[in-house]
């Protein structure tokens, strides 16, 4: 009893407590004792597995929550080994962990944080399937054969003989349809993981999904929370980077990292072959129809998904030109024009701001309210502990950042993210008083958790500002208020009866879910039955419920076999880009794959 | 008194006795007392300068030369703040120590070996100037201007606005003759440091100096070793990396560092113009002449400098085809052919190796003895300690690995290499006793001290296996002996009547001096001021003494104001031009730089 007393929670040092959870719980799983593993954590707790447990990205709530995924996946994962990488930390009551363990097929890492001697939340995520390892550091290959032999080929032959046979003499187990930040991320892992596969764009070559942009654009996230994997930008990159120079990057990275990848080619169809267990994809290679067999598609064509375009009375009569965000050229040819623009998120301001570069003069219709941070603010506030050069010097590696990013539950991360736009708005107040007094209708998103939740709900609803807001506020852009009613042969006509003239409409109203590219790609019966992608199930706007614990459909099974959705930001290609490729490369491998807690299709987009 | 006892050497910890060291040596600095500083390095003792102290790459022995050093340079560089950067070591009486110290115009890294109280080696090495710190990390580029303005320029627009004017309206301060390894690493360091400079090449695009070589060459040294400045190699990067990959990754880093350069473009000619303190350097642009005005000019052209071609009898009888190993095609068109290759180093192997490898009837002809070690031996004991994943692992960062490679003085530095290569022949005992018994005549250098030293002193002389020396060791490449008296029509004869039939000659009889580019592009005379490139005055094969202390011309001031060398393999590429940037730098922005020890000229060529 003495030593019981000595060891309470008090007198232990955040190792001695976090060594203890870990061996209670490993002891609890080795038993097979579901029960006393749940008991270990807090009544208010989250498990987040990434594919270790669950072959599937899923959260998991309180000790019920735990117990019923341990009671399906115990007996398979057979977790072992777990321990502490480097020294818990404790603050404010939290004991914090970083650890390390392995299953029967994998090995894997986690975070974990402690109240008091409970579970509050754990993050597992598996990291490579043993016997599968990737060949990097040590296992890099040898790049030569140091035995002479005749009729040795070169790399430069094998890689030209590879890329000829690729898609007519051997079939790439993945197909990949979209070949940006996303596709050529996951690319990659799949070429380091020795999984087949190609990447197909409907380009001219690498890149090109950002050069065929305006000209101004920038990527609106810093560096810190962009690199690729593998080849992190180097130390002189700037914070944001032009969007030429991503393209670049993006081109020698495919061609460094040898992603199998084809430029000028368009996915035409694909339908599933129940029979074979593989899609027919129909593909225009640059003028030429090639039939290709993969027994995988990965669609990671954007998670913004298609161009919604309203329908508006008038639109057959208006004489100007009219052009979704998504197709504008950019501003140069509209000097001295009168320009309308319908929207007042990420894409019409930055339409706005340009324009206004170019003497044009700019109307912004606002439909509804909308979030704007300053991009400086976000980055100091929003992600300086992860994401920037101090977050750097104090230790905070890239993979680390992401694996603190994830292991914050999305059910609680609005709470952790409110008191960062709260100090946001202290900072920039001067800015949100001139804004308000222009007359722009701002919000901090539902639950005032900022832009990231509203990124995460709904992918929509804000502006990182780098300059155009301020034009707004200054009255340099024009604001106009409320839904169009209709157009006429020069002007656009709101319902409060204002009309504004224009030689060109922009219609910067947004995406629709990613399914929508099934739609088109495979059969709207199969959209359906992939349902919406992308939101949490929050709830709030444009995010209805139920709860769904997860992002719907990303980098995780959908209800259509041997079907996937990847997509998002830099940060989410970069991190998740892992997940979805271990799944991939566990099915090529033949290693079992049941899936705890698939999904279920509340809505269909 | 108890104290100094208590204090004495052997009771001090290495981090006292280095702190001693330092604070003693800073103490006599800043009282300018060159005598009692000289006093504080061992008799046998060596400091070696990377422009910190001499605006020059020069090392000096024992006190006199210590003393000799401070006495002109003391007073201009003010050298204060020494500290070390991490705790000291001891080894062996020993002590090594890591240290960092400013100078009036800049911050420098070093590196220190005690033995007992006073300085053995010292490495002092100027890492940036002060004011002119590159833009790396904290400092590195927005990107993006977050205040828009009308008629703002994108990132491509201004990119491709300089590249128009660079050359025509504004004149390069460096032309950099030479876009292989070493004129794009230079390239990419003047660019950080903000020299308007312009890398001149002759191929179609950067890389294509490695493509263009015979398609099984492969690198000879491992990745570890071959980084380039700013942006290494990813972690699946090869060991030895073929050149098509290395090919691609040149010009991918050339456009990712945004390094000014021109393709297809040669160097006609060369002057000096006194009076406007300018070169006039006429370029072949893909056709177009032009002029351009560079203040600096450095020639980049590769360390081999142009090819030798002998001068035999019976050259312009002979009815096969002739060339010298730069001009080899690689072994296609040879199958069946009876080749004779003249010379027993890297080329004439790896020649060899490729033309049997594709069929043909191969004979190599050895003239005098050559050094040999196997590739994995020259990487597991040669290079391992630095420059391997082990090393990574356990700190050697390349950085350091390339500080640690340059503390060892060139004078003694033969003594560090006799043991390690004494290693590699007990390890390879078996293959070198099957070469010698082929009639191989193999040495280990002069002096024993192998195939780095040979580098250093002659550039020539060795061959690391790859695989071919194995094919002479077996029969399988012939072996002939001794110098090539005449050609006939159909054959080579040797100085001992050997008659051998040849379809095809080839002469891998090595390369000349540098400076022969510099007879080539300026004139002899200008090639004569300069003297000879490379070597250190060992006095051994190939390298006439007197002793130099260093390479001779490379990286530092030349006898002629205004030209400079730069070259070698790709560690070398990367770790001098750090030092050749900054002296170009400090004269750009008209920093005084007085050179202390100018090197002599004594050999021409």
């Amino acid at each position: 009893m003495t030593q019981t007393i000595e060891r309470g929670t008090a007198a232990r040092t955040p190792q001695e407590r976090v060594d203890h959870w870990l061996a209670t719980f490993e002891h609890a799983l080795a038993a097979r004792d579901v029960e006393a593993a749940a008991a270990l954590f807090a009544i208010d707790s989250y498990w987040r597995d990434l594919v270790a447990f669950t072959w599937n990205i899923a959260t998991v709530e309180g000790r019920d929550g735990v117990a019923d995924l341990l009671g399906e996946r115990l007996a398979d994962t057979d977790p072992t080994r777990f321990v502490t990488t480097e020294t818990p930390t404790e603050a404010d009551g939290v004991t914090e962990a970083w650890i390390e363990f392995e299953t029967a097929t994998g090995r894997a890492k986690g975070h974990l944080r402690l109240k008091g001697d409970e579970a509050w939340t754990l993050l597992t995520s598996l990291r490579e399937l043993k016997g599968h390892e990737e060949n990097l550091g040590e296992r890099r290959p040898q790049g030569v054969s140091h035995e002479l032999s005749k009729g040795r080929s070169s790399w430069k032959e094998e890689r030209a003989a590879e890329q000829a046979d690729l898609g007519y003499g051997t079939q790439p187990y993945v197909v990949v349809i979209g070949g940006g930040q996303g596709g050529i991320a996951l690319g990659a892992r799949l070429r380091q993981l020795g999984v087949p596969a190609l990447v197909i764009d409907r380009h001219d070559r690498p890149g090109d999904q950002w050069r065929s942009r305006y000209k101004s654009l920038c990527l609106h996230d810093p560096v810190w929370y962009d690199h690729l994997p593998y080849l992190p930008f180097p130390k002189n990159w700037p914070v944001f980077a032009p969007k030429d120079k991503i393209g670049d990057w993006l081109e020698m990275y495919t061609r460094v990292m040898e992603v199998p990848y084809w430029s000028r080619s368009t996915v035409r169809g694909a339908t599933y072959d129940e029979a074979a267990g593989a899609w027919s994809v129909t593909v225009d290679r640059d003028g030429e129809s090639v039939e290709l067999r993969p027994t995988q598609l990965v669609f990671a064509t954007g998670m913004s998904g298609k161009p919604n375009l309203p329908e508006l009375p008038g639109m057959d009569v208006f004489k100007g030109e009219q052009q979704h965000s998504s197709q504008h050229p950019g501003p140069e040819a509209y000097a001295g024009k009168k320009v309308v623009v319908i929207g007042s998120n990420n894409s019409a301001f930055d339409i706005c701001g340009a324009l206004w570069e170019n003497d044009a003069d700019v109307t912004m219709v606002q439909r509804s309210s909308t979030h704007i941070v300053k991009s400086a603010s976000l980055m100091d506030i929003g992600l300086g502990d992860l994401y920037s050069e101090r977050a750097v010097e104090s230790g905070v590696t890239t993979d680390k950042a992401d694996m603190i990013f994830a292991s914050l539950p999305y059910r609680i991360m609005h709470e952790f993210q409110i008191p960062l736009y709260q100090q946001m708005a202290e900072r920039d107040r001067d800015f949100y008083e001139r804004l308000e007094a222009a007359g722009f209708d701002h919000d901090w998103g539902d639950d005032g958790s900022g832009l990231f939740m509203k990124y995460l709900r709904r992918g929509s609803g804000y502006y990182i500002d780098v300059g155009a807001a301020e034009l707004v506020a200054d009255g340099e852009v024009k604001l106009a208020h409320g839904q169009v009613d209709h157009l006429t042969e020069t002007s656009v006509v709101l319902a409060d009866g204002t009309e504004l003239e224009a030689d060109l409409v922009v219609y910067a109203t947004g995406y629709g879910s990613m399914n929508g590219w099934i739609a088109d790609v495979i059969d709207q019966e199969t959209a359906d039955r992939v349902g919406k992608c992308w939101g949490l199930g929050s709830d709030t706007t444009k995010d209805p419920g139920p709860w769904e614990g997860e992002q719907r459909n990303m980098w995780k099974p959908t209800q259509v076999d041997n079907l996937w959705m990847h997509g998002g930001n830099l940060h989410q290609s970069r991190h998740y880009s892992l997940y979805l490729a271990l799944q991939l490369k566990a099915r090529y491998e033949g290693i079992p794959t049941p899936v705890y807690a698939q999904q279920e299709v509340h809505h269909l987009s």
